[in-house]
Order: C-alpha cells, then structure tokens, then sequence
C-alpha cells in the first residue's frame, strides 16, 4: 500500500445497519501514515430515525411493494437526516463541520444481492445504499464519500463486508492471529492471520447477528421492545436442540467464503419460517435459541473455514451484541482455546467501530487509495470504494 | 466564467429521455476555453432498450408498484447498457474508449419531484436517475460524472432543466434574441437574450412535447408504433378546439418558471383523464389535438413569460419533435415574427443535442465549473453538477 506524509486529519463516519434504529455517527481525529493510520474518536452519538421513516425502511428492506418516487423521496429525506446526525456529532465534540477533511457516509442498504441473479436476461448483482450523499455535503460543507460497496460489485466482488480492510489497519498484530467479530444485525469476521499482508486477510458473514433475536422481540411485545438488553430475556429460556440443530444445516452456513447476508436471508420471512411457525413453544425459549444461533454459527464457522487456514489466538468482539452477556459467554464456551475480548480495549468502543470504519474508508478514497480486500469480497481487483461529492 | 487553457478533448454524452425508446449516445471533440467552447461531433448512435427493459422502466416511471431490489437490480443493468452505448459510440468513431476524458451520463429519469412536497413531516424533493455510474466506468476506463440534477436540488433548486447552460456556451448571440427549443417527451425553452451574460440565460418546460403523442399511438396502434413519424397521422385528423381550450388553461402552462415537468404532469393519467376518456372521437383528431397542444403550449409560454421580458429574433428547435412537420409549421403559424431553424444548422443535430448536452455539462464538472444556471432552476447558487466516479 503506498505510503504518504504525515498528516491529521478530522473525520465522520455515519452508518446505519440492517437493524435500522438510527444513524450512528463517529468524529474521529486521524493521523499518521495511511498504511499504519492512528485514530482517536473524539464522538460519536446514534440519532434515531423518527419511527414513521424506520416503517417505511423496514417495509423497503422487506421487499414490500415501493415506488420509484418513496425510494426517490426517502433517499433525500434520509440526506437531510444523515447530515444532521454528521453535524450533531460535530457540535458534540464543540467542532466545526467545516473543519472536516471529509465524511464517510454508508448510507442505509435497502437492498443487497451480492450474487448475480438473472435480470430481464443478464446476470446482475447489485446493492442499493440511500441517504443522498449530495445532501450530505451541501449541509456540512464537507467532501462526503458514500456508495462505498458499488465499485467492488463493478469489479464482480460481492460488495460487503469492507470492515475487514479498517480491521486490518487497526487491529493487526505481528505475533497474534486475530479473528474481529462484529455482531450487528448480520454477524461477520475478518480473519487477520498473525503478521498479515492485507492479501493474507480474509472474512465472510458468518450468519445473523441480532437480526433474528430484535424480530423476535419486536413481535412478541408488540414492538415495546426493540432489543433483547444484554440478553436478559432469553437468559430465562433453553435452548430448542433439534430446532438449532436445524438452522445449523442452512444452506447458507456451509457455503464456502466469501459470502455475505442480510435481511433476503435472516429478514421475516426466516423468522416466520424457522421461529413464529411454532407456536407451541415459550417465547424465552425461541429468543435463547435464537441467541445460540448466532454464537454457534460463528463458532461453527471459524471451526470450519478458519482454523484449518490460520492460527488464531484472540477474538476481538464489536458491534451491538457486544453488550449481549449471553454471545460473549457462549463463544468462550464454544472456543475455549482464544482470548475473548471487546474492541473497546483497542480504541474502538464496540457501539462505534462501524460508523468509524467508513471515516478511515473515507478517507482511503479521498486518497486514491483501494478499500476492499478483494479475497474478502471475491472482487477480480483492489478497487478505490465509493463516489466523492463535493460541497 | 473562469478560463482555461485551450484543449482538445474526447467526451461522450448518454442520455435517455423520458420517451424512453433507448440510450442516445454522443461522441465529441471539445476545445477552446471552457467559457467558449467548440464542439464536433463525432459520432452518435442510439442504443435502444430491450422492450422488456423498457417496459419496466415505464411502469416504474408511471409510479407502478416496485421494490427496492428492482430499482436496484434495474440500476446496474441500466449501467451495463449504458456502459455498452458508450462503447458502441466509439466503435463507430474508431475510438478506444479509453481515450475519453469523459463520459457524462444523464441516466435514466424514474422519478422527478422539483417542488417540495411532505415526506414524513418534512418537506422534500428529491430526484432519481438510474443507470449506475461505476458500472459504467469499470466497463469503459473512463471517469464518469452523472447525477447532474441532484446537487441542484440540494441547492433549492427543481433539479431542471439543465441544458439551457449548454444553449448559452453554444447558441449565444451578441445581436440576436434566441430562444432554444427542445422538443423531447416534454418540451423546454431556453431565453437567451441578445449579448447575454449566464445570469440573464433563463428557461422552463414549456408542456408536454412528444409525451402524449407517443402515448396515443402507442395505445391506438396496441404497440406497434411507438411515434407518429414526420407527424403524418396527426396530419390526417383536425384539431378539436374545446379540448384544446380546455387544455390551455391546465394550471401547469399558467405557472410562472422556473418550473420543470414530466410524467408526473403529462404521463398515462393525463392521457386517460383528457384523451382517452373521450370514446367517441377519431384517433387522428385526438393525434392532431395532442400535436397541437405542444405547440400552442410552447406559443403561449413564450407569449406570456418571454416576449415580455426580451427581444427574441429566432427560435433553434432540437430533439425528436424537429422531425414532425406540424410542429414546425404550427410554430410558424403561431409566431410569425421569428425566424425557425433546426439546431443542425448550428452543428448540433436535433436529435444528438441532448446528449452532447450531457458530455459538455461532464466536462465542465470536471474542471470545477458550476453547470447550472440557478435563475433557471431556482436554485439559491450556481453548483457543481454531478458525482464523478472514477474507474
């Protein structure tokens, strides 16, 4: 990776995940070479989405019937509301947007297919991110960088996961072989073999992440509760063997990496299948299984696609299931020879890694610098990521 | 204006329309500072739609039901075409595609709102063109701008019409008055007043222009043709007045600009509520009714917002509708005192300006040089337009 002076920088970083709460925002002061970047977070803040607009994405998201003009509308409207969380954060940290070298914006995924399906006769994959980066930029005054996973689907890669590439930057080490977790809605590792070159990276979705259990919680207190609060209600239930056993046989687990998921895989209608379908069952018990789904397929994973491969001595956790007692305690039951840790202990407070992962891609971009790591993605090349738009 | 260095550079143009019919491609040689460019074109070629393609953008475009993954899966096919028209285009010319300097993309207009309307308790417009833009630059090498309208209504503004800047670089004259007409599926004007400045340059959509036409003979001949060439259906039939009258006074024509229209204004509703809801009539009366409201609506705007405020000594009309002989005659009739050409004598061909409109708009994005002309649009400042995306 080239190398370039010194410099420090002020950057945001905004994500919204597939659970789609709110829009998470990380100021972050940069410095040092971009091979060997150093990062402190000055801020970081979620703004919520005003429940109305969070429907309509969920409907999207769903695949529930749309209009061009709702996509059309929604992009802007998610512009307006990304650029307020961007300037929010800012004022936090008593900074001018102004001041900004640039934003990172992933926008919100309202489709992903990252496999090419057949599309009045051609083979397509896409991805589709709103959140109009223009809007962006016309409110901050800052150089937004946004679209991030599209240059890597033109390249024939998979579009996601792009973590790995800040993973590797900021969490590699000379002598430890690390795998980073990071539990969002969909659960995903990057595989960063003791000593790596970024060619020696890998990574892949290992399945859902919170995505099933928030379902679950959603629909069984009529959406009082979003989120299962460090795994408080499904701590009371046992775990369903032969249903787990089950979904441990989806086809989706034993695919060989790359491969990524979201809601086409783990939305409602797996839930429905796989979980409401049953009626009979304790509500408790549904969510605990629902809770080891997560912890098992990631052991399962790793056990499959990542041991034989590389030595791996320490799991670094991030991501909402971070707070969650029962995955930390399932994955030390279930890989007792690694070090568990959060990545919280490496500046990356587990909440924030996502949203301060798209201002280091950023600010790749903004230097010409490629993103993706195209034995993650399964992309024919290393590629700059996003588009640049300008104030 | 700033400007430059004088320079010879290859760009192409790709647009398409609101007609919908296929991806017009323009192939062109600029040179000369930036504020008087020269311009030759090269080569153009129309790429046209597979019909099931463009029977899905119709539906989309119409406000038909869709998912987020077709508009999705429709952008990146919608690049591979694109990127396939650009290519062809310079087939034609001998060209390798990698020569370029640019390609600027319109994309594909599914959806327009230029004015304001409530989103989820805020009041938003928004815009979306569809054709992914670095689809089409990993498939050509060629840094691609696209997304023109999008930053104009970032800036307040309707997001169109945007050609009207081109007009001026192109069309201005020191003695003469000039109104440039472009006749497409809707029909705008550009008032270039005589020794204009840019911030003197204002223009509107005038009405619908082949919109409605092509939707009659579409319907009447079930599909079979898609326009009525040269006019020579409508020719057979006479115009009903009282319709005509009607239409006249349809709130949009008496809206002051700036002001910019599409299918949301003259699409199917419109078709059905005022044309075919009327059973009893001939088709040719109907043809003859919708020709002669594009003209009469063109006569009326300039009329009501344009002599008014600028002496105007000739009209360059442009696109698809300088082909149809009543156009061109009823725009006599209605307006004796201007002299009518074609833009062909101006070494834009009528049916390539709109495209080499866009490979012009490109280039200027590329230097930094604002593309709009916010008296035209509304916008509170002159903006850069687009998003480059770099291969």
């Amino acid at each position: 990776m080239p190398n370039q002076a010194s410099r420090s920088q002020l950057a945001v970083g905004l994500m919204s995940g597939t659970s789609m709460d709110g829009i998470d925002a990380a100021l972050v002061r940069l410095s040092g070479p971009s091979d060997e970047p150093r990062l402190r977070l000055l801020a970081f803040d979620t703004l919520p989405y005003p429940g109305a607009v969070r429907d309509r994405l969920l409907r999207l998201a769903a695949g529930e019937a749309t209009t061009a003009g709702e996509v059309s509308q929604l992009n802007f409207l998610l512009g307006e509301l990304f650029a307020e969380a961007a300037l929010r954060v800012c004022r936090r940290a008593k900074i001018s947007a102004a001041r900004l070298t640039v934003i990172g914006s992933h926008g919100q995924t309202i489709y992903h297919q990252g496999t090419p399906t057949r599309e009045s006769g051609r083979q397509v994959s896409s991805t589709l991110q709103i959140a109009e980066p223009a809007i962006i930029a016309a409110r901050t005054g800052a150089p937004v960088v946004a679209d991030f996973r599209v240059p890597d689907i033109a390249a024939g890669g998979q579009g996601a996961p792009l973590v790995p590439m800040v993973d590797y930057l900021l969490l590699r080490d000379k002598a430890k072989g690390t795998v980073a977790l990071n539990i969002g809605g969909i659960a995903n590792v990057t595989i960063i073999p003791a000593n790596a070159q970024p060619e020696d990276v890998f990574g892949f979705d290992t399945g859902p992440g919170n995505m099933v259990i928030d379902a679950l919680v959603r629909h069984f207190t009529r959406g009082r509760k979003t989120f299962d609060a460090e795994g408080q209600i499904a701590a009371r239930g046992r775990v369903m063997d032969s249903l787990l056993r089950q979904l441990l046989r989806l086809p989706f687990l034993s695919r060989k990496p790359p491969k990524s998921a979201g809601r086409e895989q783990f939305g409602q209608d797996f839930v429905a299948d796989y979980f409401l379908a049953k009626r009979q069952q304790r509500t408790v018990d549904l969510l605990r299984t629902a809770t080891e789904l997560t912890v098992a397929a990631v052991a399962q994973a790793l056990e499959q696609f990542v041991f034989p491969r590389a030595r791996i001595n320490r799991l670094i956790v991030s991501g909402g299931g971070a707070h969650n007692r029962l995955f930390l305690a399932g994955l030390q039951a279930f890989l007792p020879g690694l070090s568990i840790e959060l990545s919280d202990h490496y500046g990356l407070p587990a909440d924030a890694k996502e949203a301060i992962a798209f201002a280091l891609l950023a600010d790749r971009t903004l230097h010409g610098l490629p993103g993706n790591l195209p034995r993650v993605t399964g992309a024919r090349r290393a590629v700059v990521l996003g588009k640049i738009v300008r104030p």
